[in-house]
Parts: structure tokens; sequence; C-alpha cells
């Protein structure tokens, strides 16, 4: 037998690892392609990967047996117990040192347990964020890995070629310990969610609000795209609006309603209440998918429940388009600002460092979220390494200064008009309460001392002998109830 | 040593536990009282208890030695380990058909657990939740009980006795199986952060918006007990707005404008997303408090970001504070609508069966959200036992209607203004997306097919003979890349 050739393998050829292997092939690496059901492997090779240096396996031990130590393997699967079923298989055939690399949509908690399984076995793991979609995939995605520290020397030269470049600089590094190549995705993930509904309800305004036809909203989406929008998701969003079926209809008017959800952006949201940070515009993204969902239930209210009269659009149509550009704008400013805090908070939590420059410059470019946006968060980053959120930076504390008499004009006119606009509203809820000194969260803790003895504190500056600083204070409100505090319920 | 006399047995003597004692001893039931720091004991026996039929307990085996058969045993201890151990150190010296009643905020799956636990050894378990803070459990708290079912027949004279009684009923009934009373004690905990968020922002607008003093806005809160707001939080809003500092300062306004957040609502907003259920007041209650914690970034960024020119307002006030009164309505309204679809959605899933009008007879009294709302919710449910939602019963169709344009106005007013109303705001963003019998939700599934192969399902009415009703579709948006659709990648 011949001494092994192939620089690193992967298991899973969906759509994903197809292309992923096609661009390593590109990039100049030997791939060795492996799929549980093996068929694939040869349909694979005989098709897309015709007259590449691709080369295939039929099994795992044939998989590890071809390529050069140490060995590389990445996992295309699905998330879940088919990962650890994969990891299980190939353990018998690796050798200390060898690293298994899960590019799949694992939960962060499952990377940071494999990280320490596999170590403790003297193997490596890296958990590595993959995003792009099928297009990222095949022509430089965005790569987030993390995990064991060791393995990232190893993985390097081929995670930098194959990922995507912006500027000449790869939208790939290291992103630190055990989970957080997962914990970013996640955050990535979240955020295109977000993104998403923004666009969404820009959309929505402009068709049900304005009464723009697709092809006049495609028009406005292709402008956005060469302004502060220039992003993915703008682009192909004008493509979708402009793209008719045969019978020259919009195909997106074709398109039943119901979003998908269970997926990263619910962990997310969810990673985001466990933090305590108020991660807010996600949260909305998350839960209009979910009212997305019950399409049957939404069709029986529409017939009962009547919106307000509709009045005809009087004021300065390209004002008001304007306004929403701004409104999509800082609503984006402020969901980035909430996906960079909930890192900040999980990163002192968990003991990472997490550098924020890197994370922004990966999502640049390659994947879902790409933006030149994410170039301006990456200087702020760089600017200041210890920033603590994006609206304390010049730049973007400009940007949104000058959008906020737009963004509100659009909401209130939304609102009037009864569009829904969950993401827009709360950004600019979380912006104007981010931005008070004080929030009537007093009033929050009179009620829970009044009905539940929680104790509250005194606002600095207005202690007195019975407000002490620092102290849990009670009051007897009702001058009734015991001389007691609440120590075992908790409302 | 003579009989056992005690009807029930209490341990953790905190303020619930010792009010919720007093209380079933003014109900006639003997309770045996005992805490793990049993100085408290004494001291309880020599104070509070002075006087009253309660025994003291200085050992579990003394205290279930002093119980009748079969022994029921109320913990009111921390949720958690301790509500285990305190099983533990009870169970060698319990019965087949003893029952422990955890009375604390246990999340639902522990009982759930504790349920099968238990009944596996021959003993019954019952999680009940107790709401009503303090007051409510020395004079009449809501309880909702549920798990194994065959300890109700024994507990349900002295439950029902000591809850809370509103027109005759009480405010206590058997919720369901295993984690069902403390599932619906949760959403109820939910629900009181939405309630309580909500009065936050009316305060908020009627005081930065409005420029009112406390004592003034207390007497709009007064008067807006009177009508369909009716309830036990705006009451104790009223007197913590009237209530002074010895200097003759509004008291509410030397508390530091810091909420707690880590509880049960926020277990209710991830049970909402785990769901899938969009329960958006609640998760913006909860944000809300997380936004409030970080108050030293507050105020930093209230330095260096300025709101909207703040202008006087002009309209007519009283028609405002209607307005106001009328938005905090139909939020209402919105946020039970939520609270009683996440409670069907889990209901269904885990094949409990949730008597819904007997859920919202409990609320009724006794309890942190107790309102007159509470019993027009129990009317919707006892006409209609299977209503989809809220908004298609008459009464509150009616009532969303009639609050709509008041609603709108106040919102946004408040967007102009630049004062925060997250929950309002998303209340009013569900109302309208729940009403809309299509949502853009058509451009997401558009996007996620394009950029990462997920495919969609026609829009029924729209079927050719590509676009074939029920089938999954995929086009190829771009004319590049495979012909194959995402099964491992999902966005």
């Amino acid at each position: 037998m011949s001494a092994p050739t192939g620089d690193i393998g992967l298991i899973g050829l969906a759509v994903m690892g197809q292309n992923l292997i096609l661009n390593m092939n590109d990039k100049g690496f030997t791939v060795v392609a492996y799929n549980r059901t093996t068929s694939k492997v040869d349909d694979f090779l005989a098709n897309e990967a015709k007259g590449t240096k691709v080369q295939g396996a039929h099994s795992i031990q044939e998989l590890v047996s071809k390529l050069k130590r140490p060995r590389k393997i990445i996992l295309l699967v699905k998330a879940g117990p088919a990962v650890d079923s994969f990891i299980s298989q190939l353990e018998p055939y690796l050798e200390k040192g060898d690293i298994i690399i899960d590019g799949g949509n694992s939960h962060y908690p499952d990377s940071i347990r494999r990280t320490k399984e596999l170590e403790a076995k003297g193997l490596l793991f890296v958990g590595s964020g993959v995003s792009g979609g099928e297009e990222g995939a095949r022509y430089g995605p965005s790569l987030m890995p993390g995990g064991s520290n060791a393995a990232w020397p190893a993985i390097k030269e081929i995670f930098q070629a194959t990922a995507a470049q912006v500027n000449g600089e790869p939208c790939c590094d290291w992103v630190g310990e055990t989970g957080a190549g997962h914990y970013v995705k996640m955050v990535h993930n979240g955020i295109e969610y977000g993104d998403m509904q923004l666009i969404a309800e820009a959309y929505d305004i402009l068709k049900r609000g304005l009464g723009l036809q697709e092809s006049e909203i495609a028009d406005i989406f292709l402008k956005w795209n060469k302004g502060v929008l220039d992003s993915f998701l703008i682009d192909i969003t004008a493509n979708i609006l402009k793209f008719n079926d045969d019978d020259g209809v919009p195909m997106v008017t074709k398109i039943l309603d119901q979003a998908g959800q269970k997926g990263t952006g619910k962990w997310t949201a969810i990673a985001a209440l466990d933090a305590g940070t108020a991660v807010t515009l996600i949260g909305e993204a998350v839960f209009a998918r979910c009212l997305s969902a019950i399409k049957e239930e939404r069709t029986r209210a529409s017939k009962v429940i009547a919106g307000p009269q509709k009045e005809p659009f009087r004021g300065d149509k390209q004002q008001f388009i304007d306004d929403l550009e701004q409104a999509l704008y800082a609503s984006k400013i402020i969901s980035y600002t909430q996906g960079f805090m909930l890192m900040r908070e999980t990163a002192k939590e968990l003991s990472w460092n997490l550098n924020y420059a890197g994370i922004a410059r990966m999502w640049r470019g390659g994947c879902i979220i790409k933006s030149v946006f994410l170039g301006d968060i990456t200087s702020a980053y760089e600017k200041s390494k210890n920033l603590e959120s994006l609206l304390f930076d010049d730049f973007f504390n400009k940007a949104v200064h000058k959008a906020q008499p737009g963004w509100r004009r659009v909401i209130a006119q939304a609102v009037l008009w009864g569009i829904p606009t969950p993401a827009f509203s709360t950004a600019l809820a979380f912006f104007d309460g981010y931005r008070s000194e004080v929030v009537p969260a007093n009033l929050l803790q009179a009620q829970r001392d009044y009905f539940g003895a929680h104790t509250f504190k005194v606002l600095p500056g207005k202690e007195n002998a019975k407000l002490v600083a620092g102290q849990d204070i009670h009051i007897n409100w009702t001058g009734r109830g015991g001389n007691v505090s609440a120590s075992t319920y908790s409302a």
C-alpha cells in the first residue's frame, strides 16, 4: 500500500460537504470523501468531483488510511447523535495528535464536552462554524474554528486558504477554546435571523404600506445595496424580488409564508436569557417565525379581527423610503450591538478570550451576513479592543444619531398603518432604554418589595438614615405583614 | 406517646412558610412546623404563632410522628437541591400513600421527575404553585397543585379552604398530572412579569412623557383600578406612588432602577422558545429587566447618546391618558392570549388535559395577577372550552377593537418622544401579525432557499406544474450551484 496522500478527510456528502470538498480541491488540497451511504461517494466522484484530485473512501478505516498525519477529518453531518457516532467510529483508527473537526451546526455545550472527551484520549477536537450556505461552501465560506488550541497550527493553512478572502485577508481565524467556535457561529446565526427579519419588515412596509410592486421594491434594495446596507442579504433580496415565475408573476408571492425556526436562532435567544443579556432583536426574529408558522390560525384570525382603516400615504414617498433605509440600518446596528454584548457576557462567564475584531473580520465575507458593515465593526474593535458596546464607537454613534429621526417616523407610521414591525420596534425600544440613565425598574422593585418583601437598593444620591447605600432595604408598605424579607419566594 | 393530631406539616419558616401556616391555622387545621435551623421554630412559636394550634418539631422524625395518615408535608424551601434533600430526609419515615408537596418555585421538569420517582416508591408527590406573596400566603393565596392524581382527594379540603375565595369559589383546583402545577405557576409568573412591565411603561410615559408627578400618576392608577384594569397590581402601584419618605418625597423615586430577573419569567420565555410559541411580551419583560440591570453602562450611554428633541405635549392630556388605559388593557389581553397559547401548545406536547377555565379561576384571586379581567377569561373558556385564543372570544375581540386606535396613538407618541415601550410595542406587533393572513415570511423562505437550498412550500391557490401543493420545492435562483437540497445545514 502506497503512502497516504490525503490532506484532509470529509464525512457527509450533502450539499455543504460536496461543495466544501470541491472548494478545498480548488485550493490545491487532496480531500478524501466518505459518506455512510457509500453509493453517494461513487456518485460524487463520477459527477461533481469528476476530473478533480478528490479520493473516495468506502469505509471509515479506508478514509483514515488515506490521510497524512496528523489526520484531519471534518464531519459535515447532522448535529446531534450522528456526530458522536462518527467520533466513536473514527477513534479506533486514530492516533495521538489526530484531529476531528465538527463542521456542523452543533450546539456549543456539545463542543465543550467533545473537546474535553477527545483531549482526555490524546486526540484533538475542533468545533468549527461553517457559514455561507452552499454558495459559501463552494467558493469560500466563513470559518469559525475553536476547540483544542493545539489543533490550530495543523489546520490553519487549509482553513484559511479555503475560507472567503476580503481585501486579501481570510475570513477565518482561531476563535478560542472549547466551544467558542460553535458559540460564535450560533450568535452569527442568531444575527442572521435578525437581519432577515429586518429585511422582511422593510419589504412588508414597502408592499403593504406604500403599495409598491415586487419589481419596484427590488430596485429600492438594489439602491440600498450601494449604500450603508451593502450586504449579501440585501443583494439576494433584490434578486429574489426580481425573479419571476414563467407567467411573469414574482415567485416570492407564490411562496407559503411559514418560516422554519427550530435552530440556532432559538439557541441564541435562550443563551441570551440564560446570560441575562437583552438580545431582544434576535428574540423577536425567532418569535416572528413562530407566528408565521401558525398560518391557519392567522388566516382564521384575519377574518374576525380588523386592523385600522387604511389611509393612503400622503407624505413624500422618497423621503419615507430613505427613512426606511435608516430604520433598517439603525436596527441592524442595535442587533449587532446586542450580539456582541452577549459574546462579551459569555466570554466573561466561561473565561474565553474572544477577539472581537477577529470575529467581525471572519463574518465580513463568506457567510450569510457578510457586509461592508462588518468591516466597520472590525475597525471599531481594532481601534478599541475593549469597546464597551458599538454605540460607544464614534462611527456607529454618529450613524444612529443620524438615523434616529427617520427610524422613529417609520415605526410610528407602521404602527398607525397596522403593519407589524417587531424587530424595528424592539431595536428602538432597546436604544431608548439603553440611553436612559433611569428606567422605570424602580417601580418594579417597589412592587416586588410590596408583594414579596424582595427588598431593593437605594438610588445613589438618595441615601438617608433608613435608606443606606448598598443595603437590601425592605419597607413595610402596607403597615401589615411580618417583619421578614422573602428568602424562599422569588417572583 | 399520644396519637398524632397534625393535619399537615410544613418545612421552611421564611415569610411564605410562616404566613401559610398561620393561614391554615385560621382555617381550623393543625399545622406542624419544622425548619432546618430549629431556633426559628422556637422563635415562630413564641412570636407570630403564639396562641395558635401550631405545633413545632425539632427533627424530621418528630415532624412526621406528629402527623395523621396519610401524612401531608409541604416544603416551602429554596427550589433546587434543597427540595431533593428534604425529600430524601423524609422518605425513611413515610409510608405508602403519604404525600410530599413542594410549594416552592420549582422548575416543572423537576416536578415531572419527582412525581415519577416518588410514585415508583409508593409515595405521592404534588408540585403546587403558590402565589400571592406574603400577603397572599397569609390571607389566601392562589394554589395550583398538580402531580400524583391520587393525592388530590387527600389534600383538596385543606388546599381549597386555605386558598383565596372569589364569589364563594376557591382559587384552587387540581391542575393536572406530573409537572402541570408548577408549569401553570411558571406561566403565571411570566404573565406577572409582563403585567409589571406594562405598568412600568405606563408610569414612564406619564412621568417622562406627560411630565406628571407621582401623586398625580397615583390618582390615574386609582381611577384605572375602578375600570377594566381593576387588579391587585394596579392597586398596589397607586399605593406605592402615594407612599412618601419622611421628607415628603415619593419613595419610589429613591429606589435603584435595577430589577432582578433570574427566575420563572426567564423559564417561561425559554419554554416558549422551546415550544415554538410567540410569547413575545413576557420575553420583552424579561429582557427589560436585563437592560435595567446594566445601570452603570446605561448611565455612561446616557452621556453620549442623545434622544429626540423633546417637544411639549400639545394634544388633549385626558384623551391621551384614556388612550394609555386602552393601550395597557389591549397589551394585557395580548399577553394573556400568548400565555394561554403556550399552555395549549405544551398540553398538546405532554398530553396534559388542562382546564383553562379552571386555571383562570385559580388566578382570579389570591395571587399577584389577580384581577377582574381574569373573571372575564374564566367566562370566555367556560363559554367555549376549546377556544382557539382569547382574541376569538366576543368579549375580548370587542375589547381590542375598541382599544386599537388609542393603543396605536400611544405607541406612536412614545416612539417620537423616545420613551421605550418594549412591551406595548411587541404586543401590538403580535396583534398585527396575528391578524395578518399573509406575513412576509415568504421572503424569509425564499432567502433560505436561495442561500441554503432549504426549500419552501407553495402558497395555496398558486400551484402549477413546478409548484406542487405539499411538496418541498427548491429553485435554482442563481443558475449556479448543485441540484441538491440542504439536508445537513440549517440556518
